[in-house]
């Protein structure tokens, strides 16, 4: 039996990871969840049952870390994060949220001393813009946002805890997860989830990017799965590596259209390009990307574009 | 005119700093110092002058902070640290000075809006154990130790306020600095700065690395030079680095005690080797080091071993 900690709990990702953990009696790794804790800034959508608990505030608050981690949760699932555009407009509540709400959090744990499995979820943000020709694990960090700078120094805190023994700790850095719902002042990348949601209803849109930009996508569901998996128990980092740079396909923009079009001829009828230069030199560029260290560990994208296009609407229906 | 605050006053490198600023009418980059404010937990030796203020504390609390930057100091040498043997045996107290503290700070001066240079003494810590076999400014950082750790996201938190214009940050990473006095709870590789007092006493000791063991060596004049140095108006680090390694003489310890030898034969008559295998594999087999970025910006080391001999000699008596 498990206790598991689910923080950023009515985010995206968070309400998709929350109904995969929320059902009564469902195992992760071989033991059941016995309790589930959600904590986010609202829960008006977080799932009642006996043995969910709600902790409603923010993780920059010492008081709901502690509410949160009153009952020594054997897995922490730490999502909660100030989105990148907003961390760049709002220094100081980035800051608060993505450094020193996860630096209480975790020394918190710490000093539980109960050594819990800790996945994070780091960013591609962390490799900064422009990008080099190629990605891969050796790739130097060098975020020039605010939020990838929060991210890699969150990555590196984690590494340290767990070379303490401290914890567990599993960061993962990820790609675009599609598809979004829309948000006001959600992350500057927002553009490749706005894209699958106007190609799914067949509405206009105008892409901000043009349709030779690459990008690096996985579907909602690829990521809960990642996510999961993170929390295996025998997983480790290899040595040298603060995360894993989850694995996720590399399309252009025009693949994608064509994969609707298979899917729903037509749907991209009201699509026109008006490309930014600026946004899709910092998110459009995206080069050839190599994840070894996690297909080594056993993390996947979705396979095929496909199989992606379908889960993204999925995810816009869920 | 400037106003320059200096935190970890009190320490070794903190005093000479001080002994070089203190005086009245000295001039730093042609401007007159025309307040200094000294910070550190104690400053029983701090020179008392009508432009010289005194904040006793540390940096962890916020109302030293406030105190130390209530004026807007033009420049700040942030050298306050918890060491890294003692932010290793106390994770707590090395987190609240070398990450908490140091944030702290850095986000007060933000929010003052009054964009000061901050020169941050980093650590070649921030590379880890073992070291590759070759040291440049694009090797991975990867440090093993919480202090190295906590160096790094240091050194990244400033690049972010830099890029941010929220202030102009130049980090070095300092190697080992000679001769540091004896201390109870100082710095792992303390070792390199016990052989040179012993030698310069021509007193007995028992070394804990080989005489192959190899060394990064900056005298402490040396040290202040580069820290003055780094303050220089025009000063930026290059696109993609969050520090200047500092140049260091890599040296082996063989090298060192002959050239203590030349300058006063004998001196290492009481001198005896007890390698500790960890302590030699740690801080004892540094490799070739190559600090073409610093070199590029002006920094240096002390030119040849009797030089750097000379001033660590002289670091003793002061």
């Amino acid at each position: 039996m498990t206790h598991v900690l689910i923080t950023g709990a009515d985010g995206f990702i968070g309400r998709a990871l929350t109904r995969r953990l929320a059902a009564a009696g469902v195992a992760l790794h071989g033991r059941t969840v016995q309790r589930l804790t959600l904590c986010d800034l609202r829960l008006s959508e977080a799932p009642s049952a006996p043995h969910v608990t709600h902790v409603a505030g923010s993780v920059a608050d010492p008081e709901v870390v502690r509410r949160a981690t009153a009952d020594q949760p054997d897995i922490v699932f730490h999502l909660a994060s100030v989105p990148s555009g907003q961390s760049e407009a709002d220094f100081e509540q980035g800051l608060s949220v993505n450094v020193q709400g996860l630096i209480g959090l975790l020394d918190t744990l710490r000093r539980q001393g109960h050594r819990p499995t800790v996945v994070f979820t780091s960013s591609i943000a962390v490799f900064g813009a422009p990008l080099p020709e190629h990605i891969d694990d050796d790739t130097p960090l060098r975020p020039t946002l605010s939020y990838g700078a929060h991210k890699q120094m969150a990555e590196i805190f984690i590494a340290d805890l767990t070379r303490r023994g401290a914890l567990s700790g599993r960061s993962v850095r990820l790609p675009g997860i599609v598809a979004r719902p829309p948000s006001p002042t959600g992350a500057l990348s927002a553009f490749s989830s706005e894209l699958i949601r106007a190609l799914a209803a067949g509405q206009p849109y105008t892409c901000p990017v043009s349709a030779d930009a690459t990008l690096w996508l996985l579907s909602l569901q690829g990521c809960v799965d990642n996510l999961l998996h993170a929390a295996a128990p025998q997983l480790a980092l290899p040595p040298g590596l603060t995360a894993w740079t989850l694995p996720a396909q590399r399309l252009r923009v025009g693949q994608l259209v064509q994969a609707f079009e298979q899917r729903r001829p037509g749907c991209s009828q009201q699509l026109t390009f008006a490309p930014d230069a600026t946004l899709e030199a910092q998110f459009g560029r995206l080069p050839p990307l190599d994840t070894t260290a996690a297909q080594a560990a056993g993390f996947c994208h979705d396979g095929d574009v496909g199989t992606l296009v379908e889960r993204a609407v999925q995810a816009i229906a869920t």
